[in-house]
């Protein structure tokens, strides 16, 4: 994988981009760019990611990621349209939904589509196993944030800083196996 | 609109290519075009059919359709996602979402989407207000049919015989529109 001069990062999300910009302007120059593109209705954010970079290959090279929150009781729900289900239903709904479930066990899943310099397509994986807590905890980050509770820990990612967050998030490790890629430590296949 | 020798009802389900020919047979040849094609995410069945529609222009004359389940005190959840939400959640799950809700309206909205004989696109739109049951009740029909129960009616649509269910029904709707529109006698914006 080669990076080249210049990254766009599709987002409308200053924050996600200003992340971006940190953790790869050592390798390229990541510049932000704001258009919305297609998202398709699938089970899997691989199919939304790879659909996606299709929609803006006009753009590239680009960067493009998408996210989402699996329970496993409930077949996944809300995963690939956690935006949606956070809009209408919220972290009470998903609390309701949960009420009297013994398997809370749960993941966040992020994934990382990308045309690189050599125009090629490369997606990057994250994964964050966790618990759906009994009750909403913290006031930090955003979506889901105070009902999930990365494995290992006793706080919500609502209850951390966010370079803590960073350091279990889904977000966090596909970005981290990106600049694997780019440093050549990770094999692509 | 002209619908011209022949449509393409774009759907893999049997049953509603018959519903459609059944209906249509009278003003043009109904075939069944089972391919699939991107459904785009967005709030609005509209947009999901009007995204369609451009990425199947290569198959016109071809009509498609959409449709889903909109509760009033969840923000219109599970909407476009319907289909998704009752693979995961199912009834069961809309029931416990909806436990203690005092304001249980709901509606059910189908959205056919056309381009005829004169390259023109265009939608018709059903829609059947009612409300979501306590618990399910009845073995006909599919999908929420068990727990909506229309305006006016002490019955579910699980509980009714196809036709009985077709004259309340969004999708029986859309398809009126679509004839009286045939016939001239609908104004099309």
């Amino acid at each position: 994988m080669k990076l080249g001069e210049k990254l766009n990062v599709v987002t409308s999300n200053e924050g996600k981009y200003r992340e971006y910009r940190k953790k790869l302007s050592k390798y390229t120059e990541v510049e932000m760019l704001n258009i919305g593109y297609p998202e398709i209705q699938t089970d899997f954010l691989e199919e939304v990611v790879e659909f996606g970079l299709e929609q803006l290959e006009g753009y590239k090279p680009i960067l493009i990621d998408d996210s989402g929150l699996f329970i496993d009781d409930l077949q996944g729900f809300p995963g690939v349209y956690s935006a949606y289900v956070m809009n209408t239903l919220g972290c009470e709904g998903i609390l309701k939904l949960m009420h009297d479930v013994e398997n809370r066990k749960a993941e966040f899943l992020c994934i990382i589509g990308l045309i690189d310099e050599n125009d090629e397509k490369i997606l990057f994986r994250g994964r964050s196993r966790g618990m759906i807590t009994e009750e909403q905890k913290g006031d930090e980050g955003f979506g889901y944030d105070p009902i999930f509770k990365p494995k290992g820990e006793e706080r919500t990612f609502a209850q951390m800083s966010t370079s803590e967050k960073n350091s279990y998030s889904h977000r966090g490790k596909a970005v981290d196996n990106l600049i694997k890629a780019v440093k050549g430590d990770l094999e692509i296949q």
